[in-house]
């Protein structure tokens, strides 16, 4: 069987680049190295801990700086800022939104969430992520304008927007998509929860979008326990989320008044202090993630069967969570090879379960997705931690 | 004009309660002087910070210890917490669902975020919350039965579910409640957000809903930066709470399946770390706390036209913010008081605007609400932070 992979070949190579004598090696574990202690210590000195507090002005500020986004907006997760973003662009019931089946399951929650139906595109090979070329094809064939909407010709919904992920940190091509969205009067949404520090052309992703969000999760480049953050150039939509994730509550000495539904999704300040702290080591851990991929390409290079994902032409990534493809003829192994690495107490994962294959997203419109089919036989995440970098520094 | 409130006799009568020479005295600020920072730093110091770790459980088991209920279900804010409780109380869109005008916005936002209308109903004077019997008139009237359920006669919707609020941490009439609840068959659901520490004839207020949402934001009795929790004593609905409240992620080694649509509402680690410290003093604090009633009481004994909010009968009180009620005649005078007492930097409020009277709910359903209206003319709540009862000890 000239084209079985070598599974022993894998674990050796994956091995090398890995730190020895360790009982454990997660997929992505958080990294407390700067001044998380010194900004915690003073919320709690200080007493300021919750949903007001100047950890969290700072770390808007912040993310707004070193993202490039005219307006950052801080939330409690990645998922209520996909959320609001959505609502934002104005997707309302029964709108359709294009969302990756590839993706995390937050994506497509977010669209229901606005009780809108998420239907599923295509992926393509070079980037992981949102195939804009396909998609073209695709919405050229199945959607007709009314009312100088596009509307899903089956269905009969309007299609609102169009949500790329730059999965794993990978940048989609994003001047592409936005000919598309152009094209077809959508809404531009990134989801950016996986790429902060990943650039497109030069530019940091969740800029392009008319909002993009952000996540802080505790398996993410930099976090804040749980964290997110709304990205937008546009200062009405950026005063308008910062309203809506605060209860919509009216400017007042004293009294409470709120001109609509708001939500609860303002991120406490002993989160933000956290993120304060992190955003100022993310150059660093950057380049200790650059370097682990560096170490994870050279060591798997010479195995048969297996290629090690790059960042896609014209990007720069963060790396998040490192992959490798198994080469077509070998995607049966998936499995195996998770069982050998996990066996060694090394955290390797595949990617999510496709979206229009879970139950409650089985019966939303969807595009042929054969290319996200193969991805999600081909795909294994290896241990992406920072600190799994450091010991090469 | 004998009626006439002297001002100045109630700004020296409250100012007689607090600490002199203080910049200014906030409504309710969080005191920590236990455990916070180690547990805080543990979470740092070993890197669980996010959404799972050892302080997720323990908070739970102690939430659960405390109040009585058989569990506990952190989550992200007492708004999310609320949210899930009516999911799982079988709240679905069209439905309506029977809540207090006098109550803070998460109330009713809660509602709309499953699709379902508020219907507003009237509070009474014993306990500032929901009036079980001005309910169980007002539904014999505009209700009917219909499969077992009981309808709006009017709108010709369901009404699934009743929440009364614990408001200012005083129970309501539980017993009487309960009794219209089988009557009409609905869901009783507590928001005893307010009520942390609160006891209804000995019984810890939560325990007598299918399900109760609890609150640990930074004005609350103790906080956990932001945070909430879902009580109930059923273990069906306790472990769905938990799942749905965390992606709807089914476990596995490594895959990811999700059988229905979740949320991303768990608390993360290190907000959870904090609650347990604050929850180890909670019984410290309440003390404190009614101290501070009692001092504020005795000091306003003697103004005529206000009167002391008391705790109901049957109930104990955590006093959670403290309350000064304007008899009739001078209701017109609160915004006067208000403004006295906040000029001299004593940070005092009105009750929220009632919900119906909000745009985005005056068409909503309602009962006769005068005793509401009254109460949020003669309404004030004074400082009530540990730290004041401190001073007293």
């Amino acid at each position: 069987m000239s084209n079985r992979i070598d599974l022993d070949a894998i674990v050796k190579a994956v091995q090398s680049v890995l730190p020895q004598g360790k009982d454990f090696i997660a997929l992505h574990e958080p990294h407390f190295n700067g001044n998380e202690w010194t900004y915690v210590k003073d919320c709690l000195d200080t007493g300021w801990v919750s949903s007001v507090g100047k950890y969290v002005d700072k770390f808007e500020r912040d993310l707004a700086d070193y993202t490039g986004a005219n307006y950052a907006i801080a939330v409690v997760n990645g998922t209520a800022a996909l959320h609001i973003c959505l609502k934002l662009a104005g997707v309302v019931q029964q709108d359709e939104v294009l969302v990756p089946s590839l993706t995390f399951i937050a994506t497509a929650n977010a669209v229901t969430y606005c009780g809108a139906i998420p239907h599923f595109v295509d992926s393509e090979l070079s980037t992981l992520g949102l195939d804009p070329n396909k998609l073209d094809k695709y919405l050229e064939e199945t959607t007709e304008f009314k009312e100088g909407y596009c509307y899903n010709k089956k269905s009969g919904r309007r299609i609102k927007a169009v949500v790329p992920v730059h999965i794993f940190g990978h940048p989609v091509d994003l001047d592409r998509l936005l000919d598309v969205c152009i094209k077809f009067n959508l809404e531009l949404i990134e989801d950016a929860a996986e790429s902060l520090g990943s650039y497109y052309k030069g530019k940091h992703t969740g800029n392009m979008g008319k909002l993009s969000s952000l996540s802080f999760n505790g398996n993410k480049v930099i976090t804040t326990g749980g964290g997110g953050a709304i990205l937008t150039n546009d200062e009405t939509i950026a005063k308008m989320a910062k309203h809506i994730t605060t209860t919509a509550k009216l400017p007042h000495k004293w009294a409470f008044n709120h001109d609509q539904t708001g939500f609860n999704y303002r991120l406490p300040n002993i989160n933000a202090a956290l993120g304060c702290a992190q955003l100022e080591q993310l150059d660093g851990f950057l380049g200790k993630k650059r370097i682990l991929a560096n170490m994870y390409r050279e060591a798997l290079a010479e195995i048969d069967g297996i290629t090690f994902f790059e960042e896609p032409e014209n990007a720069t990534s963060n790396y998040w969570l490192n992959v490798v493809l198994l080469d077509e003829p070998n995607m049966a192994l998936r499995e195996e090879i998770l069982e050998a690495l996990n066996d060694k107490n090394i955290m390797t994962r595949p990617v999510w379960t496709l979206m229009h294959k879970l139950p409650m997203y089985n019966d939303c419109p969807r595009m042929d997705l054969s290319v996200s089919e193969d991805l999600e036989q081909q795909l294994i995440n290896l241990p992406s931690s920072v600190i799994l970098g450091d010991s090469h520094v």
